[in-house]
């Protein structure tokens, strides 16, 4: 449906060629009937997004501008506030809360941008899971293999791209919550600098980790949603050869399949660079923001957590509780690691551009094979998919999470496996410049579904 | 000894009327000969002390410039880093630990401005009390009633001023262990605006609460230390009766004694106002101060507590290591009342230049009578005297602890009280131009000692 993308979309809209009313509805439809195939949707806007496109419509036929998302449609994660709807965040223990005042202040900026929200998108409970299997609201199925999770938490945003009845939506990264479904699905996300777009209206999980983002089906559509997320457009560089670029060794280069092998082997020989790196630090890293996140959340949820304890999915509920006795004293060593792996972080980038890892050690686990292996031992996929994404969230840098395309020499479609690039924080530019490349080498790209 | 003051003592000794040898070799015998009546000094910087001294002299005789401090004796808390000795913080937990390679930050420019440190200084262990009664060095008298306690934990810093001996010393304030001891010595101090002054060379407590800060026997020897201390010179504002002031009532008017009452009304008067303030959310102020002084200090002790738990001082021990077990979800929630707290006090200081309020609702209590009354409530002194100084603490503002003046209807010498004037942060100009005004007026001042 989205042939030529974003622009291209919002472009045959703003000449009159296709209607907003018309994406919208076919949108809408699409999910209306296609969706119990996956479960990417918890709720649809229907009427809110044809009025919003009818909107946009008669403000063409006057003549008034409109943004250059005019017409898109997106999905949203079930924590951004909709006007008018009372946000879930997943749960049911929120159900009494009153319907949003506003849209999230992200979503006010897309809006503004001509772009139409259609759907909120499933989730772990309160974000806390790598899985998007939801107690309430069901298990997101992995559209390139429905015996397969999506990942999570924002596993309903990365499917419902992946399915490519939506273009983009919006999803939040605490811990790897955007990449990690990103990596599973085959699609594009970013989890943008720290602190660099407002979390107004946005169900917080850590508050001190937690960030929002896109995910999207082409990397040029990824940047023109940053650009109206941030309000700032993106600067372009040409000259990405002239990238420092180092692969990312140790605790990144374990148990990595073939297919991530050959996908990271080609990145580093694209730029001509054989530079590996291996960051000190990043299992204590990885635990320090396990344990801040374990705590912040702990916090949050404790008065309710007394309260209504049954009314949580088991699964979120045992681990919120843990965190809220985590010991002070942990929480705070946990504060200065973060200090200490900031301050090394901060010494790296100032002689490399780009770290390349892989996202997630491997393809989509099967549903109900509640386990992965990570160095050969069996550990919960719930806490432990995001191992390659979470130490990252501690620094504070954006990290893209691309999805390695098709190889010439696939036998046959093969399940999305998906890289991490790193820059310094604020330089998201570099990112898409080196997504943009590697896409036109063929290195990077979305999967196209086997099934459609 | 210190007729007229720092400056004059300075300009004494540029000007070649007195040796700084002299000086320091006087202040040093007066500590030798006369301490052990209140026992403030841990150990005397003699060669050191003596040496410098023989410096300034020699500088002086050469025609070299000095600086505003220069031959003016000193003492500093057992926590700040003197060259060439090990750091005790008032424990015997750290007496393995290396002589310090340097003095800490704010020595070095209080040396650079020609000042010289002639003594330790003795504290509550690890800054962790109000009272310094320390198991390993003892308890700090009262000048002006040996028996009674100091206050703390900058109790030996307070009380050498009090006597006499030393025209000014340093101590660290985190929950008022500067403007406990100042008030119940009848000294001047300040707590400076969090992060004015650097922390480096000081053993920390509780990081994101702790300061440090002059003690003195007069508003402009205190004001021209921490000028050399913070390295600008204070603004001078002349209008002094345009400042508006208010006075903070509810949590910090219970209790309070008759010459309290008086001087605060005093004060008042001065201004011109009748403005009372209830702060709000101070309990939860303090509450919140609390458990981030036990979480951070717990934190940081928490490996030595694990190794040597018999080397502590038993009243810090137990407290230590009940921050340690504080669960994070309590510091957590304590560091948001805390951003909500210096929220609202940024509105109050939009409408009002200087708050005032008592430093501690009382006199100093009997040594061995651990323990003072609270709301008609019995309670320890060592972690109740600083009721009326912790909630500030947390707002991050400069306070002012000053002596009130003896009362010319005062029958006979009576013990110290004191007040605190804070202002918004940064604003330490305020309070000094406050303080000089009410010191001519005779309301706020220095009380002699009975006894000398």
């Amino acid at each position: 449906m989205m042939g030529g993308g974003l622009t291209a979309t919002a472009n045959r809209v703003r000449f009159g060629i296709q209607s907003a009313h018309e994406i919208v509805e076919t949108a809408l439809h699409e999910l209306e009937t296609r969706d119990h195939a996956w479960h990417c949707t918890t709720r649809l806007l229907s009427e809110r997004a044809l009025r919003m496109a009818d909107t946009v419509d008669a403000r063409i036929k006057d003549g008034d501008q409109v943004g250059p998302l005019a017409g898109v449609p997106f999905g949203v994660k079930a924590l951004f506030d909709l006007e008018g709807i009372t946000t879930t965040a997943g749960s049911v223990v929120l159900k009494g809360n009153p319907p949003a005042r506003r849209d999230a202040a992200v979503i006010q900026r897309l809006i503004a941008a001509g772009a139409i929200p259609v759907a909120t998108l499933n989730m772990d409970e309160f974000a806390y899971g790598f899985v998007t299997e939801n107690a309430h609201y069901g298990t997101t199925l992995n559209p390139h293999d429905p015996t397969r999770l999506a990942g999570g938490s924002s596993g309903g945003s990365a499917a419902v791209v992946a399915t490519g009845i939506l273009p983009f939506a919006l999803g939040s990264d605490t811990n790897g919550s955007i990449r990690v479904p990103a990596a599973l699905c085959g699609v594009w996300g970013l989890r943008p600098t720290q602190g660099v777009l407002p979390l107004e209206g946005v169900y917080p999980f850590a508050s001190s980790l937690d960030t929002v983002g896109p995910l999207a089906a082409r990397a040029e559509d990824l940047r023109c949603v940053f650009e109206a997320m941030s309000g700032t457009p993106v600067a372009d560089i040409d000259d990405v050869m002239s990238f420092r670029v180092a692969r990312l060794g140790g605790w990144f280069a374990h148990d990595l399949p073939p297919a991530l092998l050959e996908g990271l082997d080609r990145i580093m020989a694209f730029f001509g660079s054989s530079h590996e790196i291996e960051l000190s630090g990043v299992e204590r890293a990885r635990s320090a923001a396990f344990v801040i996140s374990a705590s912040e959340g702990g916090n949050l949820h404790l008065p309710r957590l007394r309260k209504c304890p049954m009314d949580y999915d088991p699964a979120t509920r045992d681990r919120l509780m843990a965190g809220a006795l985590l010991p002070a004293a942990a929480f705070i060593q946990a504060q200065r690691l973060r200090n200490a792996f900031r301050n090394c972080l901060r010494e790296l980038f100032k002689t490399t551009d780009i770290l390349i890892a892989p996202t997630v050690a491997g393809v989509a686990p099967r549903i109900n094979a509640s386990t992965i292996l990570v160095d050969g031992k069996s550990v919960p996929a719930r806490a432990n998919l995001g191992i390659l994404t979470q130490p990252l969230s501690l620094g504070g840098m954006p990290v893209l999470a691309a999805p390695l395309a098709p190889h010439p020499n696939d036998a046959e479609p093969r399940l999305p496996v998906g890289v991490q690039l790193i820059a310094a924080p604020g330089r998201e530019d570099v990112l898409f410049a080196a997504a943009r490349a590697l896409e036109q080498a063929g290195i990077l790209g979305y999967l196209t579904l086997a099934t459609s």
